[in-house]
């Protein structure tokens, strides 16, 4: 039944701008859409990977947690893993990567997911402590974030890029997670300076947009007067 | 199988702006997805309008076809129908009942449908005259559109509201279409005075937009310099 064409969102971007960061779909409901993602919890509870069907949580403390059925999300994303292989890189810089995905991929009108297994250098991570209902917007909330740096470490990134049209609704460009193959370091990624590793590539022609309908402060909220676009690149650039 | 929550749209308008107007889905996988819906054909051939699992089409000349399923389309929206009567209404004007939808629905920060059935007062349509490949802009082809209008006219009105957010993607606010009973009326509906008939209404939680990524035109598009939400709202509104 899995349909590896499809990338699941639930949630917006743009609700996290006013703080409408309540949990509005389980991981077990998430996992129905995909073994792989990325995704944050009530009230930005962490950072979320989920790799091969087990999501991982880096808190808000810098510590790795299993994350059970239960666990509710205001965002995130997943899909059944079918990636390609794309290139083996050794020692690229960030944004040469990038440049060179970008033209490998030619997709910059589709959403598709990058994944990296390799070893990066200076890699810095945030993840925002969780915060409680009357929640606070997404730039006061981020204040609240902690960052984390790896000299040297070795793992594994998601990446989901967006076309631009999208952007508010999803990331526009590349929005990554980490995980080290030891869990011990992960999280949002702010930066790296280079890696070696192996580029796996998975294009969707199809984006299932869930809404959190049954969320009585997201259907009321009044999203004209939210400068989304700006905060959502502020907090998630 | 079918799930009432979904709507389902192939194409964004954001690709007529620039006049990518190929035919990227045919009517049969358009029906797989939904009993109801809008669109219209390659080169904007016509206003379409599915009812009951019938697609109808008001050509450029003014005339109504039956499509059949090698039809194809470079935007289009369906959905499988199951609405529920919101109101009963008694020669109301356009602009109060949109308020009184949007207030009956409270429904602005997702994706629902509007049927309405009855008697329309002085409506006008209009209806795009097909064009082939190299295809202008959506400005340009909009200035082959003729319009059509009737004092007088019973029959079943389709609309689609989107969230602001997804403005480009879809048209924010209501894009509606129209088919008369007698089959000899219908189009993309710019006005009308007054209905009287019944109001129903079916709420979605998903959006599945599905994109045209097997189309090199597409593909390779830059959009970045398409002046979308203007020329969309300009040509749609």
């Amino acid at each position: 039944m899995s349909n590896t064409n499809i990338l699941y969102q639930h949630g917006t971007l743009a609700l996290l701008v006013p703080g409408l960061l309540d949990g509005t779909l389980t991981m077990d409901e998430l996992l129905k859409h995909g073994d792989t993602g990325i995704g944050t919890g009530e009230g930005l509870d962490g950072e979320l990977i989920i790799l091969d069907g087990t999501p991982y949580q880096l808190d808000g403390d810098g510590k790795i947690n299993i994350l059970d059925g239960n666990f509710t999300m205001p965002f995130a994303n997943s899909h059944f893993a079918d990636y390609a292989e794309m290139m083996e890189v050794e020692n690229i810089a960030r944004e040469d990567l990038q440049s060179q995905i970008k033209e490998a991929a030619n997709s910059d009108n589709t959403f598709f997911s990058i994944k990296i297994t390799g070893t990066f250098k200076n890699m810095t991570t945030r993840a925002v402590r969780k915060s409680s209902s009357p929640y606070d917007s997404l730039s006061k909330t981020a204040e609240k974030q902690n960052m984390f740096n790896k000299d040297q470490v070795t793992g594994t990134l998601i990446s989901y890029h967006s076309p631009t049209l999208f952007d508010g609704a999803a990331v526009s460009g590349f929005h990554s997670h980490f995980l080290s193959d030891d869990h011990n370091f992960g999280g949002h990624i702010l930066n790296f300076d280079t890696v070696s590793g192996v580029v796996s590539f998975q294009q969707f022609d199809t984006l299932e947009q869930h809404l959190p309908t049954n969320n009585k402060e997201y259907m009321n909220h009044d999203f004209s007067k939210d400068n989304i676009i700006d905060d959502v690149h502020n907090a998630e650039g």
